[in-house]
């Protein structure tokens, strides 16, 4: 009997969504599913390609970042899910991509303003991109850091990581998140969609404002304020 | 006995053709379908993704607003639709999405130029942009409002909603509209193509010059005059 | 008995490349495959979707433009079609497709510069870009000026059109060619791919050089001059 | 009994990617496995399209340029391929494609620098790009000529080619290798998508500056360096 069955199971469903949604070819993405109540994640094994992946190969890693139950080494990316799931209390899933308008974002080192309302929806500020990491992070644990980079941006900015659900590491590529594996990789799937939009309305205005602010609060509020009439009830 | 039983149908058949055509990823585009005969509109479900659709979901509202029929909400967007049925005589069908090509012209605040006859063959002037909705209309009713500012760019525009199918509103995405709700898909399609299309010409050319009159007229006329060739008789 | 069963089931089969290679959206293409022994040339009908489309259709069309055996209207580009029979002599297909690479070359009305071997593999020369079609021309029959401009384009130039296959027509889109309709959809499919390269390249630098002539014509004569050593013998 | 028969099938399974990871159209691309024991490798025919391949019509070549069993005329490129295995040792693997991103680098004669870790996890050096050729070699044997250039390219760089296993040809495209021919086709993909980056990255930032040594360094060492710990073991 597994008891990590279910957990399996949505960690490898939503990782199977990266290559039908186009977010990373060969191995270059993965997703996790945390349970609070057993204070472990499910995450997918490293370097083994989606056609490959059963539900049964996902890797259970507990807080401390000991692997629970497996014969398969972990992504090599699980340090930065650990300390993301320890310091942003609320999420229960992560997914990192190398979808390619997300990198050259990351790669530009430049935030992803609120251009228009595909944004605001998903989001009340623009997508952070933290500062290059330095020398002695680089040399210490270096997955783990940059779960502490993308972290300290957050402090720095005073964002809310259950308001701003998608970040890009500069030089290196998206993280992005939510209350449910499925969630994190939907929003994966909307950070590269709205880096493509805001590259395209780049190229065609340079100097293109973004949205005024009554109307991203607008947008957010509809679908995730108090009062919100998105969706079924 | 369904009375509204082909509109939903005719509906539900025009909605499957965002996802088919790559108009929106998740639920981000709804289409409906109007009978001026019953005053009514059917419309996609708010939130619901493409592939748990069925025409029987589809929501049927009366032209004051009312859902006549149904244990699902309507679109979101819903107040934008039937603003433009109410406003624009003639309509049978609306499209809205959140295509990328078509988001980027709109983020970008700008109005697509006739560049060629791809656009001709489907309008003769720019397709408008609306300028960005101020703070109070966007406190009131906001989808209304949306309706209404498309209304008064063509009035402000002197456009004539039966030759210009489309519109972009600033800082959000496209609506395209038509005959049947098939129609308006098609011409959200067509916005896509086209806007494509003049991005990639002021990536070549950016003081890339309009079609003269002389030639977008041709082409509307061989399509849509009284002389009509084109298609089958 | 249809003794034009064969050429109808070539321009088919043509035609039905368009989709599968997206070289149009719904019915923005057609092809025509020329018998010069029975002197008729076989067309998409006009306005027809593809996934509707049957060899049986196609519909079939002498040199002085009159429709031998159909009961469908050809494509209205079928006079574009004529003329470059009469006039280029030894072309027997001829594609013309709305794909959106070589539409903004068009509609930038610049011709594509030979940049690599990728389009040296298929022509010494520039890809040529009409004139803008004049005001009297428009005005008289239009889809036969387009054929008679193309022609004019090639004289002033002096372009081989059995060695130069495509052209760009200003505004509109591309037109190609080749010894059999399929050979001309291929160097369709050839002419956005290499269009596409070409921007791309010129997004990378502005100031990009041709490629020098000497190289040029080596990727010529390696597939067509008198020693080609390129396929199977 | 065919002596070559699992090096056919392993040049046949890596040509098949081409098609399936869209790094080329029609027949533009080509892999070879090679067999340092026999000192043979296997190669795609010349001119025939990927659905017409077969494992047995793949063209064993020895390293003298022999053609040493098979009917079929090998690709028009199997000098340069010949060329990279007698001066690159430990290669086992070539693949050549005319993917649009690299030939657009190719042309606009820029080398690639490393601008994030998707690079850097696969070289740690920006990818070269040779010198446009120069008259006499075209004139000579053109295709080893190319392979010649390749090598000196990396010898002026002083670049090792086990480590930096991407390259482009100026004015025409890339090449790939790799310890297998499906590492090779790997590294051709990586290439494609490493490029469409890049420029992205340009587009957001013409002064994108390249990722700091230190990260480069980790991110390969993490891969390939003697502690890796990506995949499994």
């Amino acid at each position: 009997m597994d008891i990590y069955k279910s957990l399996r199971e949505e960690a490898y469903e939503a990782n199977m969504e990266i290559p039908r949604r186009n977010l990373a070819i060969y191995t270059w993405g993965n997703v996790s599913a945390f349970d609070p109540g057993k204070g472990v994640f499910a995450i997918k094994p490293s370097g083994v390609p989606y056609d490959k992946l059963t539900a049964e190969s996902m890797v259970v890693v507990d807080l401390e970042g000991a692997v629970a139950d497996s014969s398969f080494n972990p992504s090599s990316d699980t340090e930065t899910h650990r300390v993301l799931y320890r310091e942003f209390s609320s999420l229960c899933g992560i997914t990192h991509t190398h979808s390619p308008y997300a990198v050259a974002w990351a790669q530009a080192r430049r935030p992803v303003p609120v251009f228009g309302t595909t944004h605001a929806d998903h989001g009340t500020d623009e997508i952070p991109c933290t500062e290059i990491m330095g020398t002695e992070a680089v040399k210490g644990d270096y997955e783990r850091e940059t779960g502490s980079l993308i972290v300290d941006t957050f402090r720095k900015k005073s964002l809310n990581p259950a308001h701003t659900q998608m970040v890009l590491v500069a030089g290196h590529g998206p993280f992005a998140w939510g209350k449910t594996a499925a969630q994190s990789v939907y929003n994966a799937a909307v950070l590269e969609e709205v880096c493509k939009m805001a590259l395209l309305t780049l190229t065609l205005n340079p100097q293109a404002e973004p949205l005024p602010d009554y109307i991203i609060k607008k947008h957010w509020e509809r679908k995730h304020g108090p009062g919100a009439y998105y969706g079924q009830r």
